[in-house]
């Protein structure tokens, strides 16, 4: 990796900006680029950019490796501005919690040998360069979705690059990423959610959470911006996973509408079962959505 | 406090194991029950329980403070057994998540005088008394529930007993507490499940979750006997807030089959609102449901 002299960060939120201290650390030139004007000039005051890209992008020739790390909505269009100036470019790649949208775009744009989507499975609910932090990455997983032309220098080199600052590469196939984070990933974004709105309905204020149910409502303070790209761009999914919890919250009211204790007890008993072997349960079923886990 | 110079614990697990230890080390003489001989042995080795008793209770009349530590449906039963041996007890307490039914049965059975129900907002998913620790209470809230012909010697011991172990006493009425606590507590509780059970649908084992989706169904992992018993005490208050959760979840849902991208953006603002301000945001309503923020 100490072969990468020249980097460009497309976005200076959460991930990018941590993946810019990172990269600065290493002694990669970073070329930085945000559409918020004061987070591009306190990430160069940190001496974490070195050269400010405006929004036109001119600079850009220079990087060889170049991350788009902006909402999963904005990312297409940035790719479409940043691509007649990654003619250096030997690895193009985002960030994005979905993986089908982009990596379709790379191809369509005619960049796919060298585009290979990532999603590092890091951060948490804050945002904004004032959130990211050197060293985000380390002993954490990344999901790699390289496009269907990508040359395998390319996926080495994005392979590489992860693991330099302390990531574990996985190579999945953009729908069967989709698919399981989905579950994963947005399924608990969106439950969080539905707690808190559940909780405001109620008049109940986080303040007066157990630690348990602060847990649980974490992430309803993730950035809306962010959630509404990815919930868009992998609504089929999430809706066949989100539908799950309401049957399973309906499960729960009939039985305690029936006063069903050895219901109840099933219910948490199972819960609690999947909680401590870490796999589905044998009276669970689950046949037909395990798709991705066969691949 | 110094004056108290024995206690019984009457259960031994993660909130009665940790009481007891906090006692013992703070002098009193513990005598200790636990329907598992194992655990009381164990507690007796420990030097946290002074003298065991076995489960006819006798040796219990020596306590001056009596502590019913078993999950909620069993608390009743075991008040009932204890009760010919409570002529020495200044103050008989419990440490249930749910107050209207121990407080309603403790004032049946002629001891409401006594009598001040207690829920420490303490400990996590874990159970038994191998979970318990010293401290536990430390900077924690304890909610008393006074029986109605409870005395204030009684109250005033309650307070000064869980002021001693760290913890910051809040009296309130046992219906009010038990709708509260619908919502803060047995609803996360609830959803956690539900998670983890829609998880396990899909074939989805909980080491593949980011620290979000762990945090999420980290309650999952509580004892399934407690939880039936507060479930079914606090049923009625539990499917009102169920019944909400699901709401928003099928607003979600509804949102993305329409490709709704400015319903999805509010979805994830208002929870991000709440989650921020700590409490409702203006358009949630709510209003029916605040009932016990007015008392």
């Amino acid at each position: 990796m100490n072969r990468v002299r020249t980097a460009a960060v497309l976005g200076l939120g959460l991930i990018g900006g941590s993946l810019a201290r990172d990269l600065a650390a290493r002694g990669v030139r970073v070329l930085g680029h945000d559409r918020d004007a004061e987070a591009l000039r306190r990430a160069e005051a940190a001496g974490v950019v070195h050269a400010a890209l405006d929004d036109s992008l001119e600079g850009l020739e220079a990087a060889e490796v170049a991350v788009l790390a902006v909402p999963v909505a904005a990312a297409p269009a940035l790719l479409e501005t940043a691509l007649p100036r990654l003619g250096g470019a030997r690895l193009v790649t985002d960030v994005g919690s979905t993986k089908r949208g982009i990596v379709s775009a790379a191809e369509t744009m005619g960049i796919g040998t060298r585009f290979v989507g990532a999603h590092p499975i890091a951060g948490d609910h804050r945002s904004g360069w004032d959130a990211s932090r050197a060293g985000l990455f380390l002993d954490t997983r990344v999901y790699l979705s390289p496009a269907p032309s990508s040359l395998p220098e390319a996926r080495v080199l994005a392979e590489a690059l992860w693991r330099w600052v302390g990531s574990a590469p996985e190579m999945v196939d953009a729908e069967v990423h989709d698919r399981r984070l989905a579950w994963t990933s947005h399924l608990p974004q969106a439950v969080s959610t539905a707690l808190a709105l559940a909780l405001a309905e109620g008049g109940v204020s986080r303040e007066t959470l157990g630690s348990g149910g602060r847990d649980l409502t974490r992430l309803a303070g993730s950035s809306p911006e962010m959630w509404t790209g990815i919930a868009l761009e992998n609504a089929a999914e999430l809706a066949v996973a989100a539908v799950r919890v309401e049957g399973q919250l309906r499960r729960l009211r009939e039985a305690l509408a029936a006063s069903d204790a050895e219901g109840l007890l099933r219910y948490f008993e199972e819960g609690r079962a999947w909680f401590e072997e870490g796999t589905h349960s044998p009276c669970m079923g689950g046949s037909g959505m395990v798709r991705w886990q066969r691949k």
